[in-house]
């Protein structure tokens, strides 16, 4: 079985783990009640979206692995493992903002083979398997492609947030911010979606999960991108990550956050 | 004629505009061409709408005056006057990131009377009229109410960016910090919009211009929110503002900001 095989059911867990949270978004279900705080809307539309797509991967693929944030990893060490995060930008999320997540990366031998992020409310899909990538959505398909950026200087920068950063990291994160030309928070998972798309140059990171990064690979890097660890190591376990549209801006950022 | 005979037309005002301005939006005319620096593809884009919205406006009210951010102001002392803001987010629009949108608002002896927030990616639209205010987009119809929220330090605060402060506003700013349960950066119009839904408790942000608030007025109050410049006096001409899903977060705010 080839990876392209997937393809099609990775398309399947989307849908069905967007038809799973949409309910919970913007909606009487997830205005916070303030009177009672034993509801997080954010974390049952998490649950239950994880739920659905652990449901279709056994019972299609039983023999494969899987490592999600709520309910912990089964058979990590099969050949192939799902990485699921049904809500990557929880903090969108709970405030109605429509720029998170649901990202969902196919690993075999624990290196990422496919890979996408799909936004439900605003319907659509960005996907990869280091080989190409595509978007789908409102404007219909296409290719994504990374731009060229030659220098640092004239990079456009994200990051979540400096405040997710230890003191040590944010430090060297300032280094960046005061050589890129622009540099801008929030984001999440959309961050490393646009850069693949073209329109920003660097995203840099700190404290991510596997599950934050494993379904982006795919897509950054079919997009002709590159993203390692700030040491320059692969990027599935997560951590501390730079994410390049242009290999001289990764490498400037990476001799900027190791100087 | 009543405000209710403006209300099909304002609608019509954002579908040609919005028409106008996705050619732009994360497409090769989006994305920046580094050799040439002639071509600001958010500018194009802002221009062209803003001067479809004035030919409609022309032909329909030839009476009403006009402010819009590109072409300035014409019969500014109309009793009618509209204010426009095709793309509110800029930075947003130039990342791909869908979080900008289109202001239009009505002003009727200076007041604003009906205002709306117009998505044209996502296809949502947020309107109001003082008295209500309404969602339509992809989940359905819906009216706008605000949440209650007792204290400021139950409050979850916005502020698009703290870089876009002086300094002495900044500080002030850090003191809401200080006690708001949450404070997020980003989000522009749609910071105002999710506190008319009931998502957020409070806005902060300092030198908005008249078409960065006028069309929110309307949705916010119409919401049962309320809308003021620091000092408490009517926001429809931009400058230092406050806007608070619930009237005690509002006072709050305002005594902490002026402390």
């Amino acid at each position: 079985m080839t990876v392209i095989d997937f393809k099609a059911f990775i398309g399947r867990l989307a849908t069905a783990s967007g038809e799973t949270i949409l309910p919970f978004f913007r909606t009487s279900l997830s205005i916070e009640n303030k009177s009672s705080s034993d509801f997080d809307p954010v974390t049952e539309a998490d649950r239950a979206a994880e739920a659905v797509m652990r449901r279709l991967i056994k019972s299609s693929f039983p023999q494969h692995g899987i490592v999600g944030e709520e309910f912990g990893n089964e058979r990590e060490d099969a050949d192939y493992v799902w990485v699921l995060d049904p809500i990557d930008g929880t903090k969108s999320f709970i405030a109605g903002f429509p720029i998170w997540g649901t990202l969902i990366a196919l690993l075999h031998k624990g290196t990422p083979v496919f890979g996408m992020m799909h936004q439900p409310y605003i319907g659509e899909r960005f996907s990869g398997d280091n080989g190409s990538a595509h978007y789908s959505g409102p404007s219909g398909e296409r290719r994504l492609q990374v731009r060229r950026c030659a220098t640092l200087k004239e990079a456009t920068a994200y990051t979540t947030s400096p405040l997710l950063m230890n003191v040590a990291d944010r430090a060297c994160f300032t280094r960046i911010e005061h050589v890129a030309k622009l540099t801008r928070y929030g984001g999440d998972c959309y961050s490393y979606c646009m850069l693949a798309a073209g329109h920003l140059d660097l995203v840099v990171e700190t404290e991510l999960k596997p599950y934050d990064i494993a379904g982006l690979i795919p897509i950054i890097t079919g997009a002709g991108g590159i993203v390692t660890t700030w040491d320059g190591k692969p990027a599935q376990r997560g951590g501390r990550i730079i994410a390049a549209g242009d290999p001289r801006v990764h490498e400037a950022a990476m001799k900027l956050l190791n100087a």
